[in-house]
């Protein structure tokens, strides 16, 4: 397991990677740093984790570091994710642009409101969250995007453990918590905009 | 200025203390350390740079904690920003409901397209993007967020920063530059969920 800093770190280089694939053959550590703005030796530090990678004097070469980088961050197949909560986030997030085609497959999105999942507008499969855990076993979904307001997020996040969820993005701002075995990340809106404010 | 991780991890336990406020008086390193998936001795290493606070036998004292932060994090006014792009994400984050009374003031929104000006249903000043410059000016917006798709990202970050904007948290799957001196967060939606994977 690669430790958390530079794994975060070689996700975004894996996604800046994806974006500049057809520019040119190859970028140099320089070049991701000022992107990511970040230094060229942690840039090299975090790739030389990998242990896998030729860096020559033209820099890396896009595809090789891009394959390297998909199998170590076991990108290489689709994860089944679904989003709970179609409210303006979770609807936005299941139309995400970058998600589209891109590693993950939203395969379901559940709602409380049975209203709105008659009338949302999306090619993806829409279910009432009283249905979550049944479609989650069903689908063999593994990773669980959750949109819901703070309050029932919890309650949420404890349905897709048991279901089988093996990883979960938290965007409510919610503290959730789960068992150590279960990936969780949160996407906190407020401490980000905090965060910009105190580096003012 | 705090370092960048410390000063990430101080606005998680700001946030965190504006939730658990009515709870209880104290809180332990320990509980905080839980709560955000990192060691107590991290938290206190954090906690200790701000160099003001007393720590007990019963932890932080939640008020007094949360007042230095505020302070510390330059959170103690509310700072004008406004959101660029009202597609869904843009306009769920218009109604999100922890910027509210959280020391933000959303002040204006902005998109391209008149029409979805028009119909938008929203408490919030809106307008046409090509106005932007001239609205953040008037209304003296220190914060932009972006939520417009990826290739208008940088038109939209570079007539934010010629505006006077001070900080930008951006929120499309771009790679924008801006000045050094204008802070950057991006909220890479794909990265985290790639982080996740990564992990599993």
């Amino acid at each position: 397991m690669l430790p958390t800093n530079t794994a975060e770190r070689l996700c975004k280089i894996y996604g800046i990677l994806q974006m500049i694939k057809k520019d040119s053959g190859y970028v140099s550590s320089k070049e991701l740093a000022s992107m990511m703005g970040t230094t060229d030796f942690t840039i090299r530090k975090d790739i030389s984790a990998l242990n896998l990678v030729s860096f020559g004097r033209r820099g890396y070469h896009i595809g090789e570091l891009s394959s390297v980088l998909g199998k170590a961050l076991q990108l290489s197949r689709p994860y089944r994710s679904c989003i709970v909560g179609l409210g303006r986030l979770g609807s936005a997030l299941l139309d995400y642009e970058s998600f589209r085609g891109d590693g993950f497959d939203i395969v379901a999105g559940f709602d409380s409101n049975i209203n709105k999942i008659e009338r949302i507008r999306t090619q993806i499969a829409v279910y009432p969250v009283s249905e979550l855990d049944q479609v989650v076993k069903n689908k063999s979904i593994e990773v669980g995007i959750i949109a819901v307001p703070h309050n029932s997020a919890q309650e949420v996040a404890t349905t897709l453990v048991k279901s089988g969820v093996k990883g979960i993005l938290n965007f409510s701002p919610a503290q959730i918590k789960v068992p150590s075995e279960v990936v969780l990340y949160n996407m906190d809106f407020t401490s980000a905009l905090r965060f910009v404010v105190s580096q003012i």
